[in-house]
Order: structure tokens, then sequence, then C-alpha cells
């Protein structure tokens, strides 16, 4: 079917207990797209500086990624830096340097306009309005935000929730947007709020997925190996959307399968740092622990 | 096979956004049994004082619950008073009235000595190992503590870690006593500080189960009916415990289940002040849960 990720593409420099990598390839749209590309062919829109390495192109054209519609400009590439400490479950934004991204302009290549799964990534809500206004011939429209859209463009969002099937959100966020603290009625009430589907992420502690026609929840795959957390939600998202994608159904059995996809893809992203361990990663590694996860939840 | 548990017989005063209900028959060993016995024999032991109601009593004996080894001494009832708000997850204790609990001592009838199955529900852990000192054949010995004795009577629980087959705590708990954040790692430790189970409820996020031999995690039955979530642990540790008293069995397949009836007995428990809602639950409304549970999380 193949899928469209707008989204960002970044250089990320990550501080956590485990230690410190300065300037990785990072990004919702990378992330997203890496898991994503296990099942389907991606096409990634996003923008990046003049500063971006050529290794990091070369490395996700060697996935197969499209990046017809990745655009150069003049300026910086985006750049943003977070520590975690504790339990690495919050990252604190020490800096972040949108560069190219202030003023990006999403556009999409004539060929890529009639792709039908589309994953809006997390960027500014009027840029992810901007860049659907492109797409011909959408079937399911993934939405993801932050709490940053949220508090300052909370509007904007809110347009979008109705024009999109399936909003992705995590716990603070489902709760921040629905002002409902119980996740199953904030996911009631956001689903009312537009999109058929409504996905919470919960980080250590698994998902909820809410649809009229039926509720599902699975914990998280137990590790005791978490060395970065960033970008786990896109990878999520990716292997989620990617999977749907490629199966082209929206039933219970399909839904729940994505789901644990998701589930397992997040499990190894944040074994290492940045795009570390996903980068190598194949579809028989998934299935491996798709396997393991439905043992350990199937009783 | 039966089961025996000590703990508290309480009267709890709650306060939740919907609404306060004074003097309710409550604590660790009440909400413990009436889950318990829809499964096995439960024999419970415990104290109250000259205060407690004539209807509590006849309430317990009702549900078939062995009551010989509750004393009745001179003195006040165990009171607790406490309030939730917000997400409903954490209570504030607004008060405690030990009354005849402060001098406790645990006496435990003949022909009840015997019993294999034994669960020290939450009361200072010198009264716990006092209880266990009585017993001549234990097979399987659960222990719940909390972050009181965590705290002020941390010599003492350490020992009697080393005497009981599975630990059960919450996730705030499991860390104090570990020091370890992430729960993969925290359950670990507390391995091999004694238990060769542990148990981890994660409240709304459910739970997390570590034994050597195998790790299982299940999410919490998804409801927005959250009313009162006081003794939603000692429900599920008595669905959890019963249920292995009553199959007899510690392979992963009756671990499973025995933990996916604690989830579902929580899920009741919440919803409603008290023990009102479990009061009159079955073993049929369980397991139609169950089903429902199952077909959530098998994909």
């Amino acid at each position: 079917m193949g899928i469209l990720v707008l989204g960002t593409v970044a250089l990320d420099t990550v501080k956590t207990p485990f230690g410190k990598k300065d300037f990785m390839l990072g990004g919702s749209a990378v992330h997203f797209s890496i898991a994503s590309t296990l099942f389907t062919e991606v096409s990634l829109v996003a923008v990046v500086g003049e500063d971006f390495p050529a290794k990091h192109i070369e490395f996700l054209l060697d996935k197969g990624i499209d990046l017809t519609s990745l655009i150069h400009c003049p300026g910086k590439s985006f750049k943003w830096q977070g520590e975690y400490s504790g339990d690495l479950n919050c990252a604190l934004t020490l800096n972040t340097e949108l560069g190219v991204l202030s003023s990006f302009n999403p556009s999409v290549a004539a060929k890529q306009r009639d792709i039908q799964y589309i994953f809006l990534a997390n960027v500014d809500p009027d840029v992810q309005a901007r860049l659907l206004s492109h797409m011909r011939r959408p079937r399911l429209i993934g939405l993801d935000s932050m709490n940053f859209w949220i508090k300052h463009k909370r509007p904007s969002l809110v347009r979008l929730l109705k024009k999109v099937d399936i909003f992705v959100a995590n716990d603070q966020e489902a709760r921040d947007l629905s002002g409902e603290i119980n996740l199953v009625k904030a996911a009631k009430k956001l689903s009312r709020m537009g999109p058929r589907m409504v996905l919470i992420k919960k980080g250590e502690h698994g998902v909820l997925f809410y649809s009229k026609a039926f509720t599902i929840t699975l914990p998280a795959y137990p590790t005791e190996k978490v060395i970065d957390p960033t970008g786990a939600g896109d990878t999520f998202a990716g292997a989620f959307m990617g999977y749907l994608a490629k199966s082209g159904k929206l039933d219970i059995a399909t839904i729940k399968k994505s789901l644990a996809y998701g589930t397992v893809a997040a499990s190894f992203n944040i074994e290492d740092f940045g795009t570390a361990k996903t980068s190598c990663l194949t579809l028989a590694d998934l299935n491996k622990r798709l396997k393991e996860l439905k043992k350990i939840v199937t009783f």
C-alpha cells in the first residue's frame, strides 16, 4: 500500500544515565520511517538544513525510504537536546534549535499525492494541515502532536482532529487535550472530537486503543534495558501504521497485531541510543519478540 | 486447599470525587477474603474492637469466611480515613486510629495451623512473622506490606522476605524497597532478597509478575468507572492467591490465569465504595469479565 509520513528529521543530542551522544540522526519522521519500512514503502516529507550529514541521507536511502519530498533548505538543521534521568520516562528538553523547521512548508511530489496511508508526525498542526491538503486519496490518516501544540495551537489542532482517522497521543497529552484524567474517558472524549480511533501510548505501561467498536489494551514488553527512550513513540506509530498499511484492513485482529508490532518495535528502540538498535532491525527480530509478547500476555 | 489470611479488619471512611462514605467495612484481610472465598475456603486472622458492628461479622460469616481466629478485644476497632482526588490512583490518608490493632497479637486456632496457603496482608512485619511462626506446613506464603513498614521497620521486613514465596507490592513500594526505578530490575532485586516470585501491582497500568522461570505482564481491565480504589490491591491478591490455592499448581498457565482473575476482581472492586461491588460478586461475574480481558489482550 505504501505510507507517507510528515514530520521532523533532526540531529539529537541526548544525555541519559548511560551516557551522552551528540548530533545523532533523529526526529519523528525518521523514527517512524525506520519502523514503518519493515512493513511497507515509506515516503518521507520533511526538511533539513545545509549542515545535515550526507551519511544520514545515505542511511535513509539504504533503508529504501523515498526521500523525494525531503527538502534541503539553506540554513541549519533542526536540533534537539534533551536529558533523561530517574525512570527515563520523561525527557527534559535542554535546548531546541528550530533552524530550517521554523519556515518549513511541506511539498509533496506529484507521484506521492495518491498515497492512501498518511501519518502526520509531530510538527506544527498548521503544517500538518497544509500537507494534508496536498493529498488526493487519503484512506487512513494518523495524527500525532505534542503538549507544545496543545497549549499554543489548540484551535488548529482541534480543527485538524476532525480530518483524521487515528489520533495518537501519550497519556499526558491525551489528558491535557481532553481534560479527562481517566484514560478510557479521555480516549472517548478525543474520539468525539473527530478521530474514530484513539491510540494512547503510556510508555513503560503499554498502550490503550479506543474505537467505538472495541477497546484494546496491551502492556509494554517487559524489559530492564532502557538506554534511551527518544523516538519510542514514533517507532511505535511507525510499526503500527506500517502494519496497517501492509494489511489494508482495520478489523480487530489486524488492529491488535499492529499494536503488538508497535509495542515490540518500541521495545527495541529504547535499548540503545537514537536509531542504533532500530537501524539494523529486521522483521524477523520483530516477529521473534512478538511471539514472546504473545506468550507473556496470553492466558 | 484453603487459605489463611492475616491482615486488618477496619472501618473505612472514604471521600472521593463521587461522594463520601463513613465507617464502611474495610481492611486488607476483608478485601482479600471476599475475593479469595470465590475460589477456596478462607480463614481470617485479625482483630476488632468492641465497637465493631455485628452486621459486618454476620456478612463475613454469610460469605463462608472462617472467623475462628478473629479476635474481639476491649477497645476501639481500627479506623482509616482517606481521600482520593484527581486520577484516584493515590490515597491521601487523613486519619488513622489504630485502636486494638496497636497491641494485636495474632493467634491461630489449632485446626487452622495446617493450612498450607498463607497470605500475610499488610500489617506490622513483626506481627506477620509471629503469625508465620504458628503455621506448621506452609506450602505457599504470600506477603504484602506498605511504605510505612518499608520506612520504619525495614530490618523486620527484610528478614521476613527470606521466609516467603511471593512478595506483593505496588510499584512505589517495589521501587522504595529495591532502590531500583525500572520495575523489571526492581522485581529481580526483590526476588534476590528472598521470595522466588514477585508481583508488582501498577493500579490502572496492570501488573508485572516475575520469577526466575518467567516474567508476565498484564494490563488492567480498561474501565472508566472508578469510584473508590480502596482495597483493589488486596482484592487482586485475594483472587490471585485464591485461584492458586484452588488449583494447587504454580506453572506458567496457572500463574497467568491467577493474575487474570486478580485483574478482573480488582476491576470490580473499584467500581463502587468499599465492598459494595465485591460483596455480591460471583465466580460467574469474574469468568465473564475474564473472557472479555482475554479478548482484549489476545492477538
